[in-house]
């Protein structure tokens, strides 16, 4: 199924006005696992530099394929700019990054990462608008692609969705504490509630005086990835407006009603094809039976000592 | 439930007579990694000495409760005495240590390790039999509890299991190869052939002759582990001559027969739990459902950071 | 005496159309260890791209003083800029370096390290000279203080000097490869022939036709660093056209000639006080004896458990 | 200069009835890592179990040739036998190992290491005499070589030194403890008083009566290893008697009075050929100069890319 995987997965959580801030970024991040374990980063901030680990922090967990594994590509990034210190994490792929890449070199500027996130800085920085939002507003207008970010400076945190919607992001609050996640499983691990899913286009802006909504970004036709639904998201998540795990089994459902079988079992492929495999079995009324075992405690076999053995490295 | 946990789950795995004996070893702890990840040893012998990768492998998964994970107490020991060198893996724990312990020590014994595997190899060095496994009956003659023992020496193999068949052990051939190994998952993965389980009591000899099957301890009552079938084992595992799953499943149509109740949906505590839900579902006609999430990527959270948010930290 | 320290002592070395390039940059290294143990980097480049091991090699070792001990500070810096691509080392600290910053977020860059270097960039990176040698003419004229810097393109090796002359810095040749390096030791160590010293403000460009020196560079008074001759240089260096040891010994004699004093033994304090002490005890007439021990084996005690005994941690 | 290197060049260290033990253990190992970097352990005791770090400390450091740098074989070796626990570091080379070796092994001993030491703890857990240091006593006389040892229990510690008195041990106080050492730079480095040289064929126990003094063992011909003075010790130690910085001094004078010759400079091979230069410079009124450099940073060149450049990494 490689084939179809798209290149990045990844999860982001952030907090803001919280006394365990670093803590339950920490916790968030551990509930967005299964969007990336290839590299993962934490800054928290206490309202006056970006290093001291108090009260807003911002978290990423990283997937990504090939060419990029490395320690400079190792989210969130942190920069110093005209108006002071910002870091930001990412999820999502831009589509004319290298055009407005090129731009920004003919202009003078230097990468020195090979992110997307970086050309998103690069605009940020160069806007000469009053605000954060107005600036981030400038800078997100010339991007394509998909996106959910989130920014924290010495004094704000500030959330941002495509204006697609092609990547989940949701709304939380602790106490007195705003939260965002790349999905509702990592509010629910922190016991932080549910408030709602942040809007395609929307900017949201969180500081001391609490929350406001923006929505500076063009218009844009709703397009939510379907691979949230069927691998990326966990299955207690609550995105796009719906349960994962209730889409998964009505997505087997729907498969039986359409493609009527004749069989004795239906057996799912482990982790994320069970639910489906389950609405297939009820609505066909083939017998349920688990048959493959998925091997938890290691991603793979790294040892293939030669050809005659190496296809038995699956278990 | 750990109130309950034995002590002690461990995965032993030996092959004899194949050229890739070594790599082979990692793939059958690979598929046995279930049954211990606190730390695992290989030892292979070419049939000259026993730190040459080659012809012979052997290898132990361990888990154990506190005190003892420490790096003297990795598996497999190895040891020089009079008749060579041995090294030995053990699955299991001995409820008269401490007695044997007093004694060799009274006779002049030092003890380096903290395992009961240590008393058996002090047992077989001090016998005065003619053979090995002459030697092995006298040393198991006077232990009593739970073991299934692997053995290699500079030219043979060799495999015991308590009278009582605590735990299981059976046995395979890969072409000319023979196998032996904890479960038969773990000859599965290697492909090789289940021929059958090693009998309680029983000594099996593997060397450049073939093998020949040994009786020399006390017979005892059979005393399967239930908590094989309910927790330790891997649902593809054939063990005590029934699969795991199919045993997993029919405990959960036993209890909905003997227990009914009244109730929406059955939920399954993953990943053991699975089986036995889908029985008592079946049997009892109450709709299956998951509902509790378990993550992968790590055994436990290790921040704690204070008792208001430590509960948290189980997603 | 850390109150007098200087900030940074580094050490880099490049080498251009060696099949060796990598693993000669590393010895070069190797012999610069004095200079810096802090971080270490390696680039090299097969006239195609910045990665490939191959042909050019570019290295640094550093040493810096608090705050700055992190990951995004290791050297060579390697960025993407309109010209393609561009890595850097830097052995020194600039005086207008904050000013210059602040220019340049103002005009909307944004910086990723907390390094000096990364000033040099950006500069050279909005320059609209052609060639990359004008454009690091006019980079440089901007800026104040003491550098030795090496780039490496794809296809050509830079390297400048700063208009004072504070750190050393020589060329060599080993065979047809050109060789520079913050001290001869580098050269002698890959047996590469010492050509001459990089003066003073003087840029020298690198490539297949061979080497070109320019000068585009505002005069200056010499101002060799002290502290070359006296603390950082190693003993077999030739800098600022003197051998190190010998100048340690003269700075021995003459202080034997401006402060006599009535002694028995003359004591050095190892390894950069040694030469001094024998010059001092040849001059005066007095014994030379050692009588201090350096242990070398670990930089320091890292355990100091309570104030009784943590003035004993000096062996 | 390799094929004349003695097989094992360790140190050891011990101290009893010190609040700071295993703190004093670790600065006195610090003090002794000359001796060995290959390996290095600490145990200590509160006089309940040899686990918690209180009251007594015991260290050894190690270096040794190919084929027994392994995990099993890093010291001290602790062990449990009929009288409890007792942890030993052992300084030396049994010439009698393997035909006291075959004889345990012929009675029924297994051995887990490869170690002399292993031998010793054996043939003391055998003994039937009443206390520890007449089975120590009978112990060391089936013994022959060259052995400082160093025991601690529950409740004692113990120092041993081989008749001929190859390797030096001496004894200290610091305040009320006791505490043994290699060499008495270890004393000095945490500013314990220097009382004596431990004699060759002498017992030292000390348990909280004070300190007691036997000499059970045959008398032998002094034999102090000349490679200490030459080679192992450091130069502010003080052994056999003597200052190793002198004697080295004097071992240069020494040579210029029997081996006149016509020269320009006298050049030493560092660190230990210092002293022995100096004194001959003195002697023979040649001049002293430094002309070579160790490089102390790393131990040696590990990567040797070819054979054209492998003899260049010697730094």
């Amino acid at each position: 199924m490689n084939f179809h995987k798209p290149k990045e997965e990844c999860g982001i959580f952030g907090i803001y006005n919280h006394p365990e801030a670093s803590n339950l970024t920490y916790l968030g991040l551990y509930a967005l696992q299964h969007r990336g374990q290839e590299s993962c980063g934490i800054v928290s901030s206490d309202g006056l530099g970006l290093h001291a680990h108090k009260s807003m922090g911002l978290g990423h967990v990283r997937y990504s394929t090939t060419g990029s594994s490395v320690i400079k590509n190792v989210q969130p990034i942190m920069v110093d700019y005209s108006r002071g210190s910002i870091a930001v994490a990412h999820n999502g792929n831009l589509v004319n990054a290298q055009i407005i890449k090129d731009e920004l070199e003919a202009w003078g500027s230097i990468f020195q990462t090979t992110m997307d996130t970086e050309i998103i800085v690069h605009l940020l920085a160069s806007s000469k608008a009053n605000s954060l939002v107005e600036r981030l507003g400038e800078a997100l207008n010339r991007i394509k692609g998909a996106y959910c970010l989130l920014f924290i400076t010495e004094t704000r945190m500030i959330a941002a969705r495509d204006p697609h919607g092609f990547r989940p992001l949701c709304l939380g609050k602790l106490g007195d504490a705003y939260v965002v996640a790349s999905e509702s499983c990592a509010l629910d691990l922190i016991e932080a509630d549910f408030i709602r899913e942040i809007e395609p286009g929307e900017i949201i802006e969180i500081d001391k005086n609490g929350m406001t909504s923006h929505f500076p970004l063009k218009k844009a036709e709703p397009a939510p990835c379907i691979f949230e639904f069927v691998y990326f998201a966990r299955p207690d998540s609550f995105i796009f407006g719906k349960n994962v795990y209730q889409v998964r089994k009505e997505l087997g459902r729907e498969l039986a009603r359409e493609h009527k079988i004749e069989a004795d079992v239906v057996i799912p492929v482990p982790d994320s094809g069970v639910p489906a495999a389950m609405g297939y079995a009820e609505e066909s009324g083939i017998r349920f039976e688990l048959g493959l075992i998925r091997n938890h405690y290691v991603g793979r076999t790294f040892i293939e000592p030669r050809q005659s053995i190496r296809h038995l490295g699956k278990g």
